[in-house]
């Protein structure tokens, strides 16, 4: 059985000094970071106040700032936070916020979240907190306890959708699909004329994109493989200035038998009648972001084939 | 974080052999397949037809040709199941099931599910599924290929319970409580006045029990603990024969968030209404059986507060 974890891990770090610029480090500072968890850039398209690199294990949002790095699959994302330590003090980050998701196979990670935070709390006081069940879908994050205040206009909103279905498992099962296929289908291009993008298929599935206009991004990570399919989704937009409802237009688009939505300082937020919440948790983290974690799922009493393994 | 994963594995081996009687094996040799998986017996029953070992880590039920083990936590089930295959030759069984749920901390158990069956497939020749989404609660199931035929009375029901709230909860999360409140709160003693109960309270939370009634049993075990609260219940009994509804019986004393039933040649069952159907699977296993798996859930949209973890 082939087997990809679409799992997320994520990190954010803010290093707020006149003197740096994180976007203007050479391309090589990051691909060292990106490499340290095993993960190579693949394509990169950047303006004045973001780089966004394409990655083979998902993401890299690069201000001057401030770094978003979103890795999946067996990648070990600490060691790029600790290679990052080696050139920027402790001392020196303003905030740190790492996050993990429920794996799929957590067995077969190489580290656990536990692991993970304990080798970063010998270099950074942090503090970190479960969001959801342990025998349902949940989310960890570790964050620093230094006093933090973000802008006002911060926000993320991230969607981690499962088990799609519809016509878009239908395109995105397809073998070697064609670039415009996925692209029509996600409509971004026609929602975000703004925007400029960068997408990525891997062989035979799989999907990337991530765009940018401004200091603002949009990324979207899809491993479809049937009874395992995974979509992620993020942004930092304010999703109170857009005209449709962005949220429901990807969960509407990937119709998945479950979801998890994961905000920081996020909108209101409102998806199509059909889900029952099975979690519903919010947090104010002393570093200055409220977080909010929601378990969405629909009925489903359908009778399915199980999944042989021997 | 004190943490221990209610996790069940379990194992039935038949063996059809007039010249065998597994009940009539010394004491000791079951002593020995229950330490090879770092379990002890703490107490046992026994009537003409079946015998009933309490575990330090579950349960044992033993007939003349049969024998059933439930265990969990960090055990490894599947060195006992090596152990019995050192005395009676795969030649001999003619039917071996073993089956493990989605573990809680997966990373924290010392074998896969995988690996477990990549050591059994060695001596028996059999296949393995999965029954439920990987993403969500699920079972997997390994059994022998050799053709079968169950005794037409041979049901199987499994309740694995998740986050009991209520008066349960309550009476449960006190520690050292007295065995008889929990016999109070389960009402098996009324229920089932034919029944040989033996039951234990473990310190400072825990309580398992079995009960035997001809070849018939009934076995309980309840990890309490607040946030990851689980409850197992398993009858073999013909669930139609009954004046009343057992497993809603026991759905209803417990009040999970979530539940999972497995049934084996299974009798119909339902439940109370609020819960939702969020996963149904079905399969007639070559081995004789019809085995079901289904999750269900409440509706839970009250704000929860987070677990901090560090």
């Amino acid at each position: 059985m082939q087997f990809f974890e679409g799992s997320e891990k994520k990190v954010e770090i803010v290093v707020r000094d006149e003197a740096i610029n994180l976007q203007k480090l050479d391309k090589s500072f990051w691909e060292n970071i990106v490499k340290k968890c095993n993960a190579t850039i693949i394509s990169s398209i950047q303006n004045d106040s973001l780089s966004a690199y394409l990655l083979s294990e998902s993401s890299l949002f690069v201000s001057k700032d401030r770094f978003v790095m979103i890795t999946c699959g067996e990648t070990i994302l600490v060691n790029s936070i600790l290679e990052f330590l080696k050139t920027y003090s402790p001392a020196q980050i303003d905030l740190a916020i790492f996050q993990r998701k429920n794996e799929y196979q957590a067995n077969l990670q190489k580290t656990s979240f536990l692991e993970d935070i304990k080798n970063l709390s010998k270099l950074i006081d942090g503090q970190a907190f479960r969001m959801g069940d342990l025998d349902g879908h949940h989310n960890y994050i570790f964050h620093t306890l230094k006093p933090f205040t973000p802008p006002s206009d911060d926000y993320t909103n991230e969607l981690l959708m499962y088990h799609i279905t519809s016509e878009a498992a239908k395109i995105l099962q397809t073998p070697n699909n064609k670039i415009d296929n996925i692209r029509e289908l996600l409509q971004l291009n026609r929602l975000f004329p703004e925007f400029k993008f960068d997408d990525y298929i891997f062989s035979p599935y799989g999907y990337s994109l991530n765009a940018i206009n401004q200091d603002r991004y949009l990324t979207i990570h899809i491993t479809p493989q049937e009874n395992n399919s995974y979509v992620s989704f993020e942004t930092n937009l304010d999703l109170s200035q857009l005209s449709f409802n962005l949220l429901d237009h990807m969960v509407t688009t990937f119709n998945p038998k479950t979801f998890d939505h994961i905000g920081f300082n996020f909108n209101k937020i409102s998806f199509a009648s059909e889900y029952f919440t099975l979690k519903k948790s919010e947090i104010n983290l002393t570093c200055g972001y409220t977080m909010s974690f929601n378990h969405y799922s629909k009925e489903n009493d359908i009778l399915s084939h199980p999944v042989k393994i021997l």
